[in-house]
C-alpha cells in the first residue's frame, strides 16, 4: 500500500444505500406480498418504506398524474414519515400541496405548477415550502442523476405483469427517466397500475426496475391539455396564423418544428391544410413535429403534410386515431403510442428548427413570462425549447437563414417565436414596462427573475399588428424599435416613433399583413380547415374520439 | 364529412413502413431461426433485411463497438444493398469507412470520428462520403425522433436471453436511445450479443423492443478510452491543476462537473486527496461527477470526495471496483455498472456547474477547435457540455457566482473552463492566428466552421502562466487582453502589452499562480495520490484491473 494511501483511506461502508434499501424492504414484508403492495396496505406500505428527509420523485406530469400515490402520501402519519424532499415535475393536484400542509413534505423541486400556481406562491410567502428550486423539465431530469438522485419514485403505468415488467401504452410521459435514476442507485420504485395481468402488450419498462407494484383503487388520473376547440379560434388568430406560415415558416424554409398549447398555434394547424396549401407550401415546410397529438393536427394529417410526429405524452381520445397512423406516430408492437417526455425534449431542445410559443407579458426588450402577480406557475419545457441551443452544431436551411453575418466563425440560430395578441382578455397589455415575474421572484425570494423566454433568444415577435424580426437588430435598440413597432396601442407601443416605422419595413426588422401579401379581410374562420371538435372528428373518419367536455353534438 | 374534408383527403396506406418491415422479415425468414440470425447467415440475413436508401444506425459509440455486425455490413453484395445512409455516433473503425468506398453507403451522420478523421476527410473531398452534418451526440440523439429516423438499427449487447431481453452490463451507453428511436417506427432492430442465454442479470432493454439476436463470433470491441496512466503527468499540468482547483473550482464553490479525456484533469483529479485536502476542500467541492468511470478518480473516491458519479459509458477494468463502490455509481441489481450516454449528456449540459476541457487550438477570441489540418475529428460531446445552456432555469452557489450584474434579469452561467498548455508537442503554438478548422470547415464545403467550443461560452481559460477570468470581461476587447495575457510566447501571447498586465490582475481578469498562493516550486509529481497505473490498482485494493497494456509490473 502506497504511503499517501494510508494516510487518507478509512475503512467505511460502501453499500448504505444498498443496505438501507434491504432493510426498508425488509421491515415492509409484512403488508406486501412478493412484488405486490395490496391495494389497502399502500399507506402503511409508505410508512415502512418510506423514512424522514428522503428525497421522493412523485410521478405528476403535465398530463399523466401517480394520483392513488400521491393520496395515499397525503394519508401517511407525519409522525412517521416527515421533512419529505419532494421533486415533482408538475405541481397538479391538491394533494400535492396538502403534504407540505400536514409536515409530511419539506422541500420541493419542481417544473411547473399551472393549477396550483397561487397557492404554491402562497405558501412559499407563509414559510410551508421550501423551495429547492424551479427547473425546466429537462434539467430536472438531469438533474435525477447529479444533485437530486431520489431514494423512492412513485409512478404511474397501466398494467403490470408477474415479474414486474410495466406497460404504459401511450401514455410513457416521463415514467422512463424517473424509474431509470431511481432504480440503478438503489432507490425504491413503486408503480401504480390500472391492472395486473398475465401478458403485457409490450414491455415499456424492464420489471428488473420495479420494486413494488400496487393495483390502484381507480385508474389514474389522465388530463385533455391538448385538445383546443377550433370553434374558439378568433378571426385575429388566424390573421396571426396567415403571418406566421407566410412570413416565417415559408419564409425561412421550417421544416421540423415544436407547437405548444393554445389557440394561436391551433389556428396554424388548422390552416395548413388551407391557405398553405394555396401557397403551394404541403411537402416543402412542417414536415417533423415535436409535440402532444393535438387533435388540431389531424386535417394537416390526414392532408399529407405531416411526415412525422413525435411525442411527449398521449392525449384522451386520440389513441385509435394514433394507432391507425403508425407512418406518422411512433407506435409499439401493440399498435399504440410511444411516447418519452425526456427525449421529446431533448429534440424539441437541438433537433427542430422553430419553437413558437406564447406569453401573458412581454417586456420592451421582449422578455416574456407566464408569471403574473402572486402566481408561481413555474416553466414546464418552454425554455428548453424557446432558447438557442448554443451547443448545436449541425445546419438546416431555416437555422442557416437566422445568420446575418460572413463572419467566418458565424452560425445559424434557431427560430423562437412568440405569438400573442397585444391584449389579453380583461383589457390587460401583453407589452408592459416591466414584467411582474420580476416581483413574484422577489417575493419568493427566487435567486433569479422566473422569465420565460429572454428577449436575446427571441428571433421574432407576432401580432396582430405584424412580425418583428428580431434576430435581425443589430443592436438592443433596433431590437426595442421593432418590438415597440407591433405592440399596437400597449404602453409599449405608445412609446414608438411612428416616423420610423417606413424604415424598419424598408430594413426588414418589421412586416405587415400587406406586406407579406395577406389582406386582413381574407383571415376569416371559414379558412379553418375543421370548425369544430365535430369537424375533427369527421376528418379523423370517426377514429378520434374526444372526451365528453368536448362533445356538444 | 366535411367539404373540405372531401377536397383534401386522399386513399392511402397510413401502415407502409409496418408492411415494409413485415415484408422484409418474411424475406429474411429462410436464414433466420425465429428471433435469432444464426451467425453464419449475418451476411444474407442483412441483404434480405436492408434496402438501398435506408437510413442506418450502427453503433459505434467512442467505446463499445458492435465490431461484428459492421464487419458483416462491410461484406453484402452493393449490388443487394446500396446507398445507405449511415448514422454512427462514432466513426471508429476500418469498415466504417470500407462501406462507403464500396458503393454499400452513400451519406454519413456523426459525432465524432477520432481514429478516422483524416480518412473521412480524404473521403470527403475526393467526393467518396456524402456528408449529413456533425453533430453533438445529444443532437444527433434528438434527429433520431425528428428528420433522421432509422430504419435499421444495428447494436451491440453482452448478452440476450430467448425472448429478446439484452444485458448491457456496464456499457449501455447510447444502445437504449437508438434502439427506441428504430423499434417504435417499425425500423427493424438487430442485435449482435456475446452469448445467449437462459436468464439475465437484468433487463437493460426489453425484448419487444428488438427483432433479431446474433450471437457474435467474438465479443464486441471494447476500448479503455478513459485511462490515464499518471506516470505520464508533468509538473506543469500538476501547476495547472493546482491553479484550476484554487483559482475556479474553492472560488466559485463547483460542486458537480464534468471532466473529459486527458493528462490535465487527471491531475486534478489526483490532487483532491492530497493538495485538495490541505485547502480543506472535501466536502465542500467536486461531490457530484458526470464522467466515464477514470481510473485516475479512484483516490478520490477512496478519501471521501465524491458522492455520486453518473457515467456515459463503462471502463475496461473498472467494473469490480464499480460493483464494489455501489453507494457512489449508479448499479443494477445485478450490481454492475449503469451507464447511459444520452442521459449524461442531458445531465452534462443542463445539470452540472462546471465543464472543463482541452484544446489543439485557440484564436484570440477564445474560440477553440480539436480540428486541426486535413483532420475532421467532429465533436463528441464536448459543445453541447461546453456552453452555457441558455434553457436553464434552476441555480446553484458556481452558476450565481457568475453574474456579473445586478440586474433585475441577470442570471448565472455555467462554467466552461479551457485548460491548455501554450504550446503542443512539436513546439507548436496553441494560441494562434486563426483557427485550422476555418479552412478545413471550407474544405469539406460544410455549412459552418467546426469549431468546438465558441470563445463566448468560455468563462476560464488556464495556462500554465495562469488564469484568465473572460466571464468578468466587459467587451471583446477585454477577452482579447486577459487571453493574450496568459498566451505565453505564443503568436498570441507576443501580442500582449505588458503594462497592462498589472491592470488586468487588479481588476481580476488575470491570476498568476502567485496570485492563488501557489508557489510554482511546489508544482511536483510528489502532490499526486497515485503516481502511476500500480499505484491506482493499490487504492483500489485490487479491485481496479487495468488491461494489458497499462500494466508494468
Amino acid at each position: 500500500m502506497h504511503p499517501v494511501n494510508q494516510r487518507s483511506r478509512q475503512e467505511k461502508s460502501w453499500t448504505t444505500r444498498r443496505d438501507a434499501k434491504a432493510e426498508r424492504l425488509a421491515r415492509a414484508a409484512r403488508v406486501t406480498k412478493g412484488r405486490v403492495i395490496p391495494t389497502d396496505n399502500i399507506v402503511e406500505a409508505l410508512e415502512l418504506l418510506l423514512i424522514p428527509g428522503d428525497r421522493v420523485v412523485l410521478e405528476g406530469n403535465n398530463q399523466k398524474q401517480a394520483t392513488f400515490l400521491s393520496k395515499a402520501l397525503a394519508r401517511v402519519d407525519p409522525g412517521k414519515v416527515n421533512r419529505l424532499h419532494m421533486i415533482m415535475s408538475s405541481i397538479s393536484r391538491p394533494e400535492h400541496l396538502d403534504i407540505f400542509e400536514k409536515g409530511i413534505a419539506e422541500t420541493i423541486d419542481f417544473s411547473y405548477a399551472g393549477p396550483q400556481s397561487l397557492r404554491v406562491a402562497q405558501m412559499l410567502e407563509d414559510g410551508k415550502l421550501k423551495m429547492g428550486d424551479i427547473h425546466t423539465y429537462l434539467e430536472l431530469y438531469g438533474r435525477l442523476f447529479v444533485d437530486l438522485i431520489p431514494s423512492v419514485a412513485l409512478i404511474a403505468a397501466d398494467k403490470a405483469d408477474g415479474a414486474g415488467n410495466l406497460y404504459t401504452g401511450p401514455n410513457t410521459e416521463e415514467t422512463p427517466v424517473l424509474v431509470e435514476a431511481t432504480a440503478f442507485r438503489d432507490g425504491i420504485v413503486i408503480a401504480q397500475v390500472n391492472e395486473l395481468v398475465d401478458e403485457l402488450p409490450r414491455v415499456d419498462i424492464p420489471g428488473s426496475w420495479i420494486d413494488f407494484i400496487v393495483v390502484a383503487d381507480n385508474p389514474y388520473q389522465l388530463e385533455p391539455l391538448f385538445t383546443r376547440d377550433p370553434r374558439h379560434i378568433t378571426d385575429i388568430q388566424i390573421l396571426m396564423a396567415m403571418m406566421a406560415i407566410r412570413g416565417i415558416y415559408e419564409r425561412h424554409q421550417v421544416q421540423s418544428l415544436n407547437h405548444g398549447i393554445g389557440y394561436n398555434t391551433a389556428a396554424i394547424e388548422l390552416l395548413l391544410p388551407t391557405y398553405g396549401e394555396s401557397l403551394g407550401l404541403r411537402g416543402k415546410i412542417c414536415k417533423h413535429w415535436v409535440l402532444n397529438p393535438h387533435p388540431t393536427l389531424i386535417p394537416a394529417i390526414e392532408s399529407g403534410w405531416v411526415e412525422s410526429v413525435y411525442c411527449f405524452g398521449g392525449e384522451v381520445g386520440m389513441e385509435k386515431y394514433i394507432a391507425a397512423r403508425p407512418d406518422v406516430f411512433f407506435t409499439g408492437r401493440d399498435g399504440s403510442l410511444r411516447s418519452n417526455r425526456a427525449f421529446s425534449q431533448v429534440a424539441g431542445q437541438y433537433a427542430v428548427d422553430l419553437f413558437i410559443g406564447s406569453t401573458l407579458q412581454m417586456d420592451r426588450d421582449g422578455n416574456s413570462s407566464t408569471v403574473t402577480a402572486g402566481r408561481l406557475a413555474g416553466f414546464g419545457g418552454a425554455p428548453n425549447m424557446g432558447h438557442d441551443p448554443r451547443g448545436r452544431r449541425h445546419s438546416s436551411p431555416a437555422w442557416l437563414n437566422m445568420m446575418t453575418s460572413d463572419d467566418p466563425l458565424a452560425r445559424g440560430r434557431k427560430l423562437v417565436v412568440q405569438m400573442v395578441e397585444t391584449f389579453q382578455k380583461a383589457n390587460r397589455p401583453v407589452f408592459v414596462e416591466s414584467l411582474d415575474a420580476l416581483h413574484v421572484g422577489q417575493e419568493a425570494g427566487l435567486a433569479t427573475s422566473p422569465v420565460m423566454i429572454y428577449g436575446e433568444d427571441v428571433t421574432h415577435v407576432v401580432t396582430e399588428e405584424g412580425i418583428a424580426y428580431l434576430y435581425r437588430a443589430n443592436s438592443l435598440e433596433e431590437r426595442r424599435q421593432a418590438i415597440a413597432a407591433i405592440a399596437g396601442v400597449t404602453p409599449i407601443g405608445l412609446e414608438h416613433d411612428s416616423t420610423r416605422t417606413e424604415q424598419l419595413r424598408r430594413d426588414g426588422l418589421i412586416a405587415f399583413p400587406e406586406d407579406l401579401g395577406i389582406r386582413r379581410t381574407d383571415a376569416k374562420r371559414s379558412l379553418l380547415a375543421a370548425k369544430s371538435v365535430e369537424d375533427l372528428v369527421d376528418w379523423s373518419g370517426g377514429l378520434y374520439e374526444p372526451p365528453a367536455r368536448f362533445r356538444s353534438w
